[in-house]
């Protein structure tokens, strides 16, 4: 009996092995893979680390990509919500950067207009960086260093030292901040990658329906849905006021329509929601089977999912801390002026 | 005839190294032989390091020791004042953390009191980090792996996660920031490691009075002095209103007496003075030479010293950007409260 029990969970365990791989997808192995952009180089990579850890891009001189997407964290801040420039607060729960090469795939268009807004738009933010198009230029030319740089890193370009190359430079950056993790093993054959809790957490996650909107690469990242698809969220989660996807389509229905969020590193990335409203990724669980799926899940489902959400946290490869150019007399001043939002 | 005037420069030269040896000290090698502390190793510096970077140390979750010592920026922030909890101005401008383990060395008495003012004082101020002695350990202890490092770094006591190991932590981290210079290379010996400009702005440096105030392994930092021994600094510079060592002496002589600022790497220091009110290297050095030794320098005399200062521009070795601790439901959230300064 015992033996025929092992044999029954080890052909669950392959069919649900087998339905993953339908659903979800590995992680590539290289940064070249990874992006969807033309080659990229080290010169590029490392211009990009630079930018993304340079305070000076934000109009205070305090603020830079890495005080609000922390790559000592997890990708992200740890809070509810933001402090940007000024000490406001930006409306959303800022998500992780890792991974997130792939969030936006299929929005992706090639166009310039859209890689600045996916790079630079909270540089230009006024409840964030608080800065302007004019002025990084102006503060990234003014740094030898940094006009060095932008030619190595752009070398057939006439003015390399540009917005635009300043987020085509943090985007090749980006697509090097990816985290595989034992799930990926798991899905690249190798056998024991998951425990057997986690390997039923992850065909629970399939059965129950997270994986309709949470699938993919990233598990997530790449539609928007309602948030209270059977039943409202209580007040506090659903933080009423955020206007949702409503602010892009003005379309009444999308009022309250948020992208499913990218689940790898969810263990490391509290608090939860667009509002950051919940800090346990248990009562998280919870939430989302009540509101998403119209089902009350048992503690045993919710802990089994979470621990195969858990198996979803990656490897981050220490990187090194950029030293930056340093200032010269013509390099703009910190600004207290707070650009309009 | 021209080369007894190299022979003559030669001389110059060798006498000015003399001169050198005697007002100034070069970098030790090691963070070991740079620490006065007790002996330190890899485990206490990797937890200091963590430390250093967790914004987690501040009430908001927002700022680290590296947000105003910023170590990709000579260890300042770049800006008159610095911006701390609440959008608050902290107020003075914000020294670098770069070989400052040696700033303080003839004030160390080795008490505990001492070490924690030190390290920690910018934690506990209300426009700083704000945080509290309490809060700061309730945060570490609740994440197992900061327990599990601070258990590694200080293995031989009971209760190993603490305020004052939090300090001793961050000391260790600090005195591995050491940045040799071509200032050193010279002062060991090493011909040409200064060219004859800089030789030349040394000589002034020492034969104009600087070196009375700015001496030792920092050139400065170890001695307090009036601003405007000779002339009043203009309004700018002075920042009327700040009450300098007053607050410490509650002595009115001391109403405008400030710590002679250490120069290695003052080149990357920018803003100059203690309420950052100068931008330009030459304009401070020109604004000493009027206000501490009563003497308007040439234009070539303070770009020479310029020149020399600058060769005091030391070689960081980059670090790795940690990855921290992950939080747990235990972790303190992140609060706004502003303490009492």
């Amino acid at each position: 009996m015992f033996g025929f029990c092992v044999l029954a969970s080890s052909a669950n365990a392959d069919e649900t092995l087998t339905r993953a791989r339908a659903l979800f997808k590995a992680l590539p192995e290289s940064a070249q893979e990874a992006s969807q952009l033309d080659p990229i180089d080290q010169n590029r990579i490392d211009l990009g680390r630079a930018l993304y850890f340079d305070p000076r891009l934000s109009a205070s001189g305090t603020h830079s990509c890495n005080s609000c997407h922390n790559l000592a964290l997890g990708g992200d801040d740890n809070r509810a919500d933001s402090v940007g420039h000024g000490w406001q607060s930006a409306p959303r729960n800022a998500p992780s950067i890792l991974n997130s090469v792939f969030n936006e795939a299929r929005f992706w268009d090639g166009t310039v207009a859209n890689l600045e807004r996916r790079a630079m738009g909270p540089v230009r933010t006024g409840v964030e960086l608080s800065n302007t198009v004019d002025q990084i230029e102006r503060t990234i030319g003014s740094m030898p260093q940094y006009v060095d740089w932008f030619a190595a890193a752009f070398p057939n370009e006439a003015g390399p030292v540009s917005f635009e190359n300043t987020a085509r430079a943090i985007e090749a950056f980006k697509s090097t901040l990816i985290t595989p993790s034992r799930f990926d093993s798991y899905l690249n054959g190798e056998e024991g990658a998951l425990s057997p809790e986690e390997i039923e957490g992850l065909a629970l996650f399939i059965d129950k329906g997270c994986a309709v909107c949470h699938n993919g690469i990233n598990f997530g990242g790449h539609d928007y849905y309602p948030f209270g698809v059977f039943e409202d969220p209580d007040a506090d989660a659903q933080a009423i006021g955020y206007r949702a996807r409503f602010v892009v389509t003005e379309t009444v229905v999308d009022d309250r329509v948020f992208r499913a969020a990218p689940l790898r590193n969810v263990a490391l990335t509290a608090p939860y929601f667009h509002a950051g409203s919940v800090w346990e990724l248990e009562a998280a669980v919870g939430i989302m089977a009540d509101t998403q799926l119209g089902e009350r899940m048992t503690d045993l489902e919710v802990s089994k999912i979470t621990a195969f959400l858990k198996s979803l946290t990656g490897t981050f490869i220490p990187l090194e801390y950029p030293l930056l150019p340093v200032e010269t007399s013509t390099t703009p001043r910190p600004s207290e002026e707070v650009l309009p939002y």
